[in-house]
Parts: structure tokens; sequence; C-alpha cells
């Protein structure tokens, strides 16, 4: 047991070690459901937060304080990286990203700006530099970024979409263009990645959430190849890797294939049936839907429970959410998960 | 081969029996994409459509006439019920339907009106009587309806809805009122489809698109029960029904136990893993993404070979998309699809 003393519960996880306690944190767990950020957001935009250290520090360890989670994740955006490669990215108030000049051809893709993304981002690497220096060991910061899939259905579409119309055109009319882009997006982002880790990330979680728009065979033959050479360029850094996405349900197995020491899991999918899927080489992170923080303390409390019977004390499981903490969310709600969690697993 | 000489290959296929060649319609088959259904709602706008059996009967029979699928569906809206209910429902260009007095009480649930809906919505019944006139006996007509998770869902939230916040709070909060609400869709829904098929509907589609929304746990205990209780209502009606929804995958085996001759899949899932999940004992309907109609010939090709692989010819596919048709998708595209599905099924 006097490893597990040392190794804080979230890193132990997911590395599939025993943890004293099944570890959890949220998905946007630093956001608009506490008062605190509400307050720097009222003076301060997304991208101004991003771009200042202290203040996107501050905003990384409000819910670290405030919940008592056992890993605190970077606060900055997944479209980052395409800003430095020329994109012109803005949010829009209640509309969500908005990219002026959208990728559309092989042409837009030969103007992406190579980039020193480490040098571009520094602010991102400084918030990571000042928030393990504020953090108590026994809380690791994990560093993120988009997939190349989902990073690219922005740089396409422009914005949020629902169709995946233009993304899915590119892949099945321009494939080279497509292979072009995933290629620039999977070196950028394996830069980005690894200055996190530099910096003092450590552990890193992929978002790949729009990937569940495609079918099997679209993942194979257009995703897959890219997202496993993420993780590949990943591996050397040492960090345990968290491979998430929504609406994956047919999807898991593939996204193994691709990579991560954790697969995230959303909640439309059983967890110990998924954990199958994925084989039990790799630890599953989720799955409790956001929504579920909404209900009756008692009806919120038999979820956690039934989440953690499918995880059956194994080690390898990260509680969270299937997908991010939403706006109005009670805290409280959110704070009796964090402390039933602790207590229903610490041995 | 005298029977499926007589039994319309769509109704054969329903019913798992050999049909000749694989049935081929699309969800959305009466639609935007078409020129002629354009110019029809450059006059009128989707409830006048509805109210108008003339007009609605053209609008239902021109893709068959235009594509030469194997079965034609009424045109309507899953939403029509919830106005003789009392909901005041327009719709809102370019934002799809509003209901300004939204139910979220057990007062709400209380007030909505005990209704003759054969009655209310008599200009649908004519509907199907004129198309039923019009359609040659190879080309069933089938009738359609909302399942009660998914008409329920608007009612609740007022409109489309991303995390379906409301009408979970609902369930999780005031079970009963839910319950309540669920009753009163199924008696209705049921009522209607039973209206549709006295009027001439060969068949019956039942839409539950926004129940992927949910975990299987939450299925089993506020869907599954009224599901298959609307379903166990229809079969003595002795016409094939099919359930369908959208990212599913997770929900398929559940389904399957609500009810329905034939599940409908989108394309998250490929077709002969989901089939043997759902049991060979019922049909399955699908799975082309929507999107793949705007891919190049020779790729769609290869997508529509690659579904008709997985279903192996076995008795009890029907051939459609995911989903509903997109509105730009190109006309050429669709046809080349029903030529190419009769041409590599032909007996």
């Amino acid at each position: 047991m006097s490893a597990t003393k040392t190794t804080p519960a979230f890193l132990a996880a997911a590395r599939r070690e025993p943890a004293g306690h099944t570890p959890v944190w949220f998905m946007r767990q630093a956001g608009r459901y506490l008062p605190e950020y509400r307050a720097i957001r009222e003076r301060h935009s997304l991208l101004e937060i991003c771009r200042q250290p202290e203040i996107a520090a501050e905003v990384t360890l409000q819910p670290v304080r405030r919940l008592g989670v056992d890993a605190a994740i970077l606060f900055a955006d997944i479209l980052l990286p395409l800003i430095p490669m020329g994109l012109d990215l803005a949010f829009v108030k209640g509309e969500g990203p908005a990219i002026r000049n959208p990728v559309r051809t092989s042409f837009d893709v030969g103007r992406l700006a190579s980039v020193d993304v480490a040098d571009a981002l520094a602010p991102v690497m400084e918030t990571v530099r000042l928030v393990r220096g504020a953090l108590d060991d026994q809380v690791p910061l994990i560093g993120f970024a988009g997939a190349p899939f989902t990073v690219a259905s922005y740089a396409i579409e422009g914005g949020p979409s629902r169709h995946f119309l233009e993304t899915k055109r590119m892949m099945y009319h321009e494939p080279a263009t497509w292979n072009a882009l995933m290629e620039r997006l999977v070196r950028v982002l394996g830069d980005y990645l690894t200055a996190q880790v530099e910096a003092g990330a450590q552990a890193l979680q992929v978002f790949d959430s729009w990937v569940g728009a495609l079918g099997p065979d679209d993942y194979r033959r257009y995703v897959l190849p890219w997202s496993r050479r993420l993780f590949q360029r990943l591996q050397p850094l040492g960090v345990p890797t968290i491979h998430f996405g929504v609406e994956t349900t047919a999807l898991l197995e593939l996204m193994r294939e691709a990579g991560g020491d954790v697969i995230g899991l959303d909640w439309r999918v059983q967890l110990d049936e998924a954990w199958v899927w994925i084989g039990e080489d790799r630890g599953v992170q989720g799955n409790l839907d956001p929504v579920a923080l909404f209900a009756p303390l008692s009806e919120l409390e038999s979820r956690v429970r039934e989440i953690l019977r499918c995880a059956a004390g194994r080690p390898g499981h990260i509680f969270n959410l299937g997908h991010g903490i939403l706006p109005d969310t009670p805290i409280d709600q959110v704070r009796a998960v964090v402390d039933l969690v602790h207590e229903l697993t610490s041995t």
C-alpha cells in the first residue's frame, strides 16, 4: 500500500494500478456552473482567459478547491492551435466557435502556417507551470488537445456542425486533401501535447468529441491511422493518455486500437459492457449522464453506485461524466458525487 | 415464387419473407431535395400541406414517381397529434418546431385535451386514402407516428433539444407526471396509428428519433414500458411495424424488446453486428449515412454494396438511410441507390 500512498489516485488508476480510492474529476469542471468562474467571465472573454496564464491558472484551480476532485484539467480550448495555423477564430455568444476562413480545399490546407505551437501558445505552457506550482502533489494536472478528426471538423465546417457535411465531403471527394490536413494536425497537436507535458502536465486527454458522427468504416479509413499516429507520438512522453468521444458505442474497439491508456465513455453505454469490448488491458473513464446531476440526490446517488458497481472495483476506472458539466448544474450535487465516489471506494 | 410476385417487396421483407429484391425507401424521401416539393413549399407551409389532403398526397407521391422506391411514406409531421391535445405548435423558419405552451408540470399534463385524434386529424386519414387510391399495388403506403418518448421530448422541451434537460428532469423528479404524460401519448399515438391503418396504411413506422439521448437504464425504466404498450396496441392491426431511432447502438436490444417487426438502424453501427444483437426473428432497416449521398458515385456504390454484403441476402432487410435525406442531396445519387439496390438483389 505504500506505493499507492505516494502515487496520486488519478495517476494510479490511469495506469490500472490500485489507487486507494476511485479518482473522480469532471469534464468542464472549470465552467459556467461555478459562480467564481462566471465572475471572471464577466470581465474576460474565453480567448482572453486562455491568453492570460494567471487567469487561466486561477480558473483551472477553482474546481479543485471547490470540489475536492482528484485531478485538475488545464483551462484552454481545443481550437487554440488553429489560431497560429492561420484560422480566424472567434467565440460568438450563444453560438460557440466561429471560424471565418474555414479549410475547404487543398489550397486552404497548403496555406496553413507551419508553426512552432509551443512558442505560439506559450501562455498555455505558462498556465501549466503556474498550475503545477500551485497544486498539491496528490492532484495531478491533465493537459489536453482535440483529436485530429474533431479539430479538423471545426476547421472545415467553420463551427459546430450537425451533419458534418463538409467534413465528410472532403473525406470522400478529396481524400488527399483530408490526409494532408490530418497530417498537419497530427504534427501540431503532437507538438502541442508534448509541450504541455514538458511544461508539467502529468496526463493527457485527447478529445475526439464529435467522432461519433462517423460509422465504423469511415472511422477505420479516415480517422484511425491519424489518431494512432498521434497516440504513438505521445507514448514516449511517459504520461498516461485518455481517449474520449461521445456517441462512440460502436467505435470503442477502434478507438482502443487507435490508442489511449484509458478510453473515455459517454453515458449511452453500460460501463461493464464497454470495458469488455475495450479490453482489460485498458482503463475506462466515465460515465455519468451530465443531466443526472439535476436529478434528486437519492436518484443521483443510486446512479453513481450503479457505475461503481459496473466498474466492480477493478483498477483502471476513473469516475467522470459522459460529457461536460452543463452550465446550470447545481454545485452541491457535483460535490456530492465526489464525496460519494470517495466514500464508497476508499480502501 | 408466385407468392412473392403478388406480395410487394417491401411488405414481404418487413415480414422476413423472400422479396424478389431488397426493397428500398428513404426517410424524408418527400422533402426539400426535390424541386417539385420545394415548389409546393413556396406556396404552402408545412402545416398547411398536412391539413390539405390533396397537397399532402401529391407530396407523398412525388418521390415514388421520381425515384422508383418500393414504398411511399405518408407526408405528415410527428408533432401533429400534439395540436388537438392543446399544444400551440408552429414551425419557425430555420429553427424547426416551436411549442409556445410546453408541458412541464402535472397541471400541464392534466390540461391536455382528451381528443378523438382520428377525427381531429381527419385530413391525415384522407391523405392516406387518396395516396392508396393513386398508388400501384406494388408500392405500399407506410403510415407513421413519433414514439412516446420522442413526442414527449418535444412537448416538454418546446422544440428540438440538445441535452433533453427538461425531459430528463421530469423523468427524475416527477416520475408520476412523466408516466401520466406517456400514458396519454401512448393512447393518442395508438389511436392515431390505428386510424391510419383503418384508412389504408399497410405498414407503420414508429420514430423514436431522439431516444439515443438516453442510457440503457433510463430507456429500460422510462421508455420501454410505454413503447412496448404502443407496439402491443399495434399488433392486432396486422400490419408490419418498424421501430426506428438514431444513436441507438447501445439500445437496439431494448428497442427490440419494446417491439417492432423491423428495427431501424442508423449508420453508426455495422448492419450485420446489429442484426446479431437484435436477433434473427426481426427484420432490420437501414443504414446508409445520409451524407454518403454526397460522395462520388463510385464511393456511394461501394457503400451500398457493403450494406448489402452485411445483409447477406437474408430475408428481412429493408434498405434505407440511417436518418432522413438532407435538403441539398443530389437526386441523381438517390436514384442511383434505388437502381443499384434493385440490380444487385433481384433474384
